[in-house]
């Protein structure tokens, strides 16, 4: 059974919805079982993460970058890294902001950057932009960009962005499942 | 008189109605004159690039990051480089790409990074994103993003994007007309 | 008058060293008054930012990005943000971690886009590297990287690095100076 | 056998002794076959691009970026981008330049950018930087940076800075036999 956690920050319910996107992909992949595990209650899971076989971060994308909160628990992190805990685990990461843009690469380019610092293996969206069903609208691939402005998490993020989360949750367990075949 | 350089790439026009736009709005400030070098000719104009009071750098962005071609400028620039021939110069930069993110973030951040090693000075675009004029609907500051698929440059950018140049030209225009009032 | 406001946080000392010469540096230029703010203490100094002519952000690297107590002050600057309070302040930055790379520019682009997303206008260190003070030493320029171990503050940052963020401090100064002039 | 190709730009032949020994590195793993391919090349290798199982990116850093060379083979993969022939690959990257920064993870996270493109599967340098052996000295994870002056290649890069690369040949072949396991 692949184990994926999902480490996540939401301040005002959208990131939330994301995951649990991620987390209903990820367990359509047969043989794979998810967790979400908000930073709030991070110091409760650190054994969780350790015995995850995949972890996905999340992060809304505040003022070009991972939020406050998100970023705490990846400064709390710095004991499993210390050790190697998390090395050989895959990654993946996810964000959203209200623009389309809002600079939301740095924050997937900062969660990756972390990731690679704890020796971990990335996967991020295969989707091309063009794709049918517009699970990457926006055109990103190091992981999944969604967009929501200031309207109730069941408005937004739109249908098509909480496809591309299933689509992340079901990339990874997949990644997952095949790198953990001799493990 | 603030002279404004827009130095850029274009593979099939659309980068080059971009640039076109940027040069409208930097003339649009009284006392400045802008003029568009394509990186082809670029042999005949580095004398050009030295005596301009700013420099815009507009490159589309392909496989996520700037053009092969504009990158051979940016080579062919260690000789001023290493001179410091743009120390203290303003510059800022756009880029074009077919879907809303497609990583343009990387190519304005390579940008600014090729201009912080001139020793230059960086302006980005001020307009919040929610503006009524849609002049940063994508939500990028550090310079402008714009998009345009496979179809004619006088299709695509947008009206809007083009609105986005203009006022980048406008920016890079006032703030050199600021700078260079002492020097 | 120019007036330079320095935020920054120390987790243990290091960065505090750094800013301290960032505003010596600063307050060597003519005109210049510089003021440190701990972002523990910056509710009390809100004001005092909108006052500043330039802001200088200053971090330590934690897990190649700035860190926590640095992001919670990005993330509250929100406000001002909405305002365009900071508009067309000079901006600059600098961080410090344990080893010569540390993913330290993943640091300094986020404050440098940060700073982009407030419409500020960013200088960097026109130093080139093989200068005889090592002021540059690491090979920076988007703002200065300095290094300390597990040290006191006392011992690392180098006086080369000290150096640097006193070079960095009277960049910002006297860009400050010019920009200034006709506001 | 696991097959991977070692993609490479060397203006004046640091690039290709790091090239060299990511391979050495790679084929110390058993099962393993390594290949080099130099860029101006690759024209007649895009085949053995497509057939092997691991990609291994490698460019100097020029003026903060991958050098233009290596950027044109970036831009000529949009075939294969478009057609998915690389998606599902293990991939890396190295990079050298200059000075210990110099801007070197611009050009690293350019080329995981480009991997990410392609739908590859990233892994980085898993050594921690204060480790015996000196292989991550200069503190890099996204993958392995080197330092090189204006000496003979066979001056620098340094030992530790060779043995960094094997580092990374040994971490993307073990990687790369160990996903391949259920192919």
């Amino acid at each position: 059974m692949a184990q994926i956690a999902i480490v996540y920050h939401s301040g005002f319910g959208h990131t939330k919805v994301m995951a649990e996107r991620v987390k209903a992909g990820a367990e359509s992949i047969p043989g794979t079982q998810a967790s979400l595990f908000p930073v709030e209650e991070i110091d409760a899971h650190w054994a969780d993460l350790e015995a995850a076989d995949g972890i996905v971060f999340g992060s809304p994308t505040y003022m070009g970058n991972v939020s406050a909160p998100f970023k705490a628990f990846m400064d709390a992190s710095s004991k499993p890294w210390y050790e190697r805990k998390w090395q050989d685990k895959l990654a993946t990461g996810f964000t959203i902001s209200g623009s389309p843009s809002g600079d939301k690469l740095n924050t997937l380019q900062s969660l990756m950057i972390f990731a690679m610092q704890h020796g971990m293996v990335w996967v991020g969206l295969t989707d091309l932009p063009q794709n049918e069903e517009g699970t990457n609208r926006l055109g990103s691939f190091t992981g999944v960009m969604a967009q929501a402005g200031q309207v109730a998490p069941d408005v937004e993020p739109s249908a098509a962005d909480r496809k591309g989360a299933e689509r992340l949750g079901q990339r990874i367990a997949t990644a997952t499942g095949r790198w953990g075949q001799v493990s």
